[in-house]
């Protein structure tokens, strides 16, 4: 039996980069983009991040988060029974505040303290003995961030796309609900390896013909927050000994230039470059098997060139980038079950995201940089488990 | 973050009322009413009540109840193949017994001896050496009740509602599996406080407006089995510092009367008086997750007035009250998570009727009555948890 | 409650079967039918076996196996994203390899080895040196047998019935996945006395009167592998004291003969012969809680009476004994709970079954033959548990 044969396994686990390996429920201390603003109004929206329940709504302009979970009996806040016995969503009793559906526990928006207990009247002695954890929320660029971390937080643009605050732009957006932890996700999104073979046959790529291999390297792009994944050399096609040629050249395809593309950064924020236009993908950890996704196509344009590319993204850009293109990428994320694994040359990109996340905020100080040591490992020896 | 400043942080656990907390699948030692006498007829009913799987049959007139598993492999004894293959109910094979549906065992329904084990034929070594449990069942009132518990049982009558057994009346009734732990329902349905806001958009209350909040008070009733809640002081509508006044008052709506009401006993059946009608509910454990809701609406009359009542129950009682609006409720015992939780003033009922459990049968005496601290710890003081 | 009164309370565990007891994933070392030949084609064949997932794929007319997961990330090797986001199954990229649907590492198909990781390019260090568990494959009379084991594999030949490789024969098979897990499954096939209960209204049997019941005994067949059921005596209606006649005896029934009919072979094969044809089922474990079952009716004939045989198969066999009657098998296989059991006198097949399993390939001598004493003990003591 083959698999008697001695060989080297692999990666059995991520211990390599603790912080990561717990990470199952994501990194704290970070600010993250929870939904559209518009969608945000009087009536209350539930919504779970980093395996935390947080209500959303809005008072007098303000978005208020806070932990979706009565005091009383653990009941969702934001959870109410219609008239006809279906399930619904609370609507504020008072301004400034928010009720829980089931005894009117009434609790100030700002603070989290409970300022009524309805239904024990109005000298009711527990009011001002209970809080709830509320959350700091802040809207920029049309989208409801949410700091959730135990660290007094950081401006929010800290961790917003500087160039999104920036520059006049025109977007497009798409919010779902996927499969898979959130690693996998965002792993899936910075392995530069994959689209060439997955998104091969993708009806978004069909006039456009990408590389067949690369050599790569990693670096943080110029002393920002992104970490870019840049090709060194670019091959089309090429003979793979006792196999044959890969990959095919298709003559109505356009070459694509190689070169750095995407780029990744803390907590979970992906961008991917494409020719007049960006890409930006949030992976946010909902629960263990589950992930937000939230994606953006965002021009740098205004006026009418933004209607025109309004326009072309919701004639096809949603449909074959945003849905079947990473509907292929869903497919993966739920089939993947690592580690154990193995990885190989590309993979340096992944590697090189696990360290960036083992220096997120709120930990120790980020191990030396030792990405020229890992690259030499990953091309030289494979003997050894990288 | 406010989350970070002090604050008491209410019940962790239920560890105060340790019989409750353990009653997980209910107390044992009680009757329990399975289901309707007519629904039981020579085909086996197979019902799930505190974990345990029963099998109900009628012979001869009689109802019999046994434990739902065959000795043998462990089949259902109300299990049978139809001669397509389908799931269906066995059918007796002789008077007096029940035959599993796979090799033909046949148990004695009086007793729960294996009296045949027909493929074996008739001299079959194991006949008389295998018993399975069976259960103490009667009929009363239309309904077929059955005793679980270790103990030697009382009559059935100690466990019935006293009025239903001597008073002729004419009633409607309901019988749904409903999603949440049983004390979650008991506790929703002995707690005065969450109609007046839960309740307060129910159709069943259009025309009457139940007190904004009370003041009130717990007590058994008249040295019976029954534990009721009464008020001592009743508001309609009062001025919340800070945020306005609650509840509004409707011209359409009559002013309904305060008073006690509402009465719980053990094991897990509710009395809820309405203006010329009462309403009874048992909820009884099935498994962790789910629990069996009996719904009886009870007319004491009889004659042409009981036809004009049972006109009035089909007509809207069993769909404005026994559907919509405990559909209500039922949202509400799904989304509940406690503990931990927070208990305030009208919680008072609560708190009694878990006290109440920890002196169900079958276990020590209960603690010495202890309300009156009770209520002087929920009204005045809650610096430290209750 | 009679639940006290003292009895015999039957087998709680298999720990008399230490070997047994613990095959909840199935005996290894044996060879198994996976599926027809004809299914194994280009396209890659998912199938889970013993708990193992194993991806089947046909390359120049021979039949290969492998662990269905490549080593990179953990991704089903058979998984392929569709040119739409669908789930679909891979195709390989080159002759005598598979492609992983994900970065296209690419193995070979004999070996398992790594050949190339396409998106790496020809040179990517990684080759050679990750190989995947291949599975030994065999295809006989139409089907695609695959070895499970640590042991080196005997010819396939010793794990398939002879006679289906010796004689000529026409057949008709289906295959399903069934809930329950396999030692349920086999078990019930081999259990000689529910087909008289469990299947008395089996439009399969509508002209068949099968025994009511019979003593019997259990042999290894004629020094081979099977292990078969035999009446010493038959009983078509017997009377049972106290309760009455059984079975009914039906006029337009055939009275059937008794006689062994039934047997059983490691690792989960079943034999039952009909008056002119044979009925061969396999239940193959998938996971705890499903087996995959595969079922053939066989007359060992060809030409003009192959082609009546094939005409009755699909006009009655199928249905009515494949489908309809096993059906009825499968609702008690998924209502099973044991142990614990309380086994009876025909249980005897499913004790020397059991016991046939303790000396399966790969394990310690079998224990020596003691049916005597178990027919002796099954017979007449039942005061201790068997």
């Amino acid at each position: 039996m083959n698999d008697r044969v001695a060989r080297s396994d692999g990666r059995k686990d991520w211990s390599t980069w603790p912080r990561y390996d717990a990470a199952v429920l994501g990194l704290r201390n970070y600010w993250y983009p929870a939904t559209w603003s518009w969608k945000v109004r009087s009536k209350p929206v539930p919504i779970t991040l980093l395996g935390e329940r947080l209500v959303f709504i809005r008072d007098h302009g303000r978005v208020y988060a806070l932990h979706d979970r009565c005091a009383h009996r653990g009941v969702p806040l934001s959870l109410r029974a219609g008239s006809l016995g279906q399930r619904g969503c609370a609507r504020p009793e008072f301004p400034g505040t928010i009720s829980c559906g089931y005894h009117g526990w009434t609790y100030e928006l700002a603070t989290g303290t409970l300022v009524a207990a309805l239904t024990d009247g109005p000298d009711s002695p527990i009011c001002g003995k209970v809080r709830i954890r509320t959350y700091p929320v802040e809207e920029r660029i049309g989208i409801v961030w949410v700091y959730i971390g135990d660290l007094d937080p950081p401006p929010v643009e800290a961790d917003i796309p500087e160039e999104l605050l920036t520059r006049p732009h025109t977007k497009g957006g798409r919010i779902s609900i996927r499969e898979g932890n959130w690693r996998y996700a965002a792993e899936n999104g910075f392995d530069e390896a994959h689209p060439r073979y997955l998104h091969r046959n993708s009806a978004w790529l069909m006039r456009q013909q990408i590389p067949g291999w690369t050599r790569s390297g990693v670096k943080m792009l110029e002393d920002g927050p992104w970490l870019a994944y840049y090709a060194t050399e670019v091959h089309r096609q090429s003979d793979y000994p006792g196999l044959g040629k890969w990959q095919p050249q298709r003559w109505w395809k356009q070459k694509g230039r190689g070169g750095a593309r995407v780029a990744i950064r803390l907590p979970c924020a992906l961008r991917v470059n494409q020719f007049d236009f960006a890409i930006y993908s949030w992976f946010m950890p909902q629960d263990v098997h589950h992930h937000r996704y939230m994606q953006l196509a965002v021009k740098f344009t205004s006026g009418l060139p933004g209607w025109l590319f309004r326009a072309r993204y919701w004639t096809y850009i949603r449909w074959l980038n945003q849905v079947l293109f990473t509907n292929q990428d869903e497919v993966m994320i739920k089939g993947m079950d690592a580690p154990p694994e193995r990885l190989f040359r590309p993979d340096l990109s992944l590697v090189a995201w696990r360290k960036l996340c083992e220096g997120a905020r709120g930990g120790e100080a980020p191990p030396p940089d030792t990405d020229e040591r890992d690259l030499a490992t990953l091309t030289n020896n494979y003997s050894t488990p990288i």
